[in-house]
């Protein structure tokens, strides 16, 4: 793991962008104290750099954790592979023809989830041996398919997070139900791409004993900022 | 408004035993600073002194608000109506018989709601001529049934914490999409008693443009404790 850059923000957070081989990533961290780890993955088509996950990192690490965010293997700046080109103009064509999108997500999503996991495990590997970072290791993010087969294959993972806003492929629904750690599930109400029922059955779907569901009035970006601070106490439950 | 008894809790809240004509009621408050006022409604067939709306009155008082609760006409230790006998005496024999109970229970939770809601608005009345009491007002309670009600019919009442947990009268049903205050609504999924999809469309149905669900895993009385919290905070950004 190499470290290209380092910001001190005025939070008091460090921010530092790693290379770590092909996968380009950023740290966040408060200060020198120990902190546990919280991985946060963006929906796939977004970058690491997107304000929303940026600002979502920061608040993260200013509440005593250091976050970490990768772009893996097809996901933001990443180059792609011709199929995932191929899937991607296909939504774009299906999508203005007003045409069922399922089939194209899952050529799409499903491969994206297969190729980000490794990067992600070797990503935390590296990340558990740098000072000052500890487990349990929590997951936060937007990319629900990701973080349900993390939390499957990873059992470093203590707890996660979990955005109801995107495609989950089949493989990931039916995972759903061997995540076991402690769950909290955001959703919104009116999420214009993301049929509800189909998030409420994904959450009755999961494993674990520990659950909960918060949904909101409003579509995918209404997400209220309370929420944030309601992510946070969630972690500090499970990794503090 | 007289008091009967008062006493001094180890947490800095005084407890205080009230009767307002015919109503008996107990008020928690945190020392002699101002604090806004919470009613807090039970489930009618319980009394106000059942441990648990007791524990949750405490927590809240000493978070620094002013909780209330009365036993309504029909409610707690108050005298019943014989219809209201018979109702429970039908809906007795109905449960054991496996038979359904929806216009049992509309038959008696519909008329305990039309009762019980000019109590609660004489004892708002009384409660806001206190020292040290002021609005805006919270709701938070068991009884949505209630709570729909009054949230209709007082506009002194800015917040609301509900509990999904319940029967609602079809007129509270009908009546939910004129709720337009912030609302906080608290789901069992596996509640024996109430269907999940009715609680659902409930939620829907609200007619309030900050509306959070909050879901958790377990039945009836499995809300966990950080529930208690989370609803703090909810009326402390509405009533603080």
């Amino acid at each position: 793991m190499q470290f290209t850059s380092e910001q001190l923000l005025d939070d008091g957070v460090v921010e530092r962008a790693f290379t770590l081989g092909e996968i380009p990533g950023t740290l966040w961290k408060p200060g020198s104290a120990p902190a546990p780890l919280v991985l946060m993955a963006h929906n796939n088509g977004l970058p690491k750099a997107d304000p929303r996950l940026v600002a979502r990192a920061r608040y993260t690490a200013a509440r005593g954790y250091a976050v970490a965010t990768i772009d893996a293997a097809g996901c933001g700046g990443r180059s792609r592979s011709a199929a995932d080109e191929q899937a991607r103009a296909d939504l774009r064509r299906a999508m203005r023809a007003g045409e069922p999108v399922d089939e194209i997500f899952e050529s799409l999503i499903g491969p994206l989830v297969d190729n980000a996991v490794p990067e992600w495990q070797t990503t935390l590997d590296a990340l558990l041996q740098l000072p000052g970072i500890g487990g349990p290791v929590g997951y936060s993010g937007g990319w629900t398919a990701l973080g349900i087969r993390l939390a499957v294959v990873e059992p470093r993972i203590a707890a996660a997070g979990f955005f109801a806003g995107g495609y989950v492929p089949r493989a990931q629904r039916e995972e759903a139900r061997q995540v076991t750690i402690p769950l909290l599930f955001l959703l919104q109400w009116d999420d214009e791409g993301n049929p509800r029922q189909r998030a409420l059955d994904l959450f009755d779907a999961f494993g674990s004993e520990e659950k909960t569901l918060h949904a909101n009035l409003g579509g995918h970006t209404g997400t209220p900022w309370f929420e944030l601070e309601d992510g946070c106490r969630f972690l500090d439950r499970h990794l503090k």
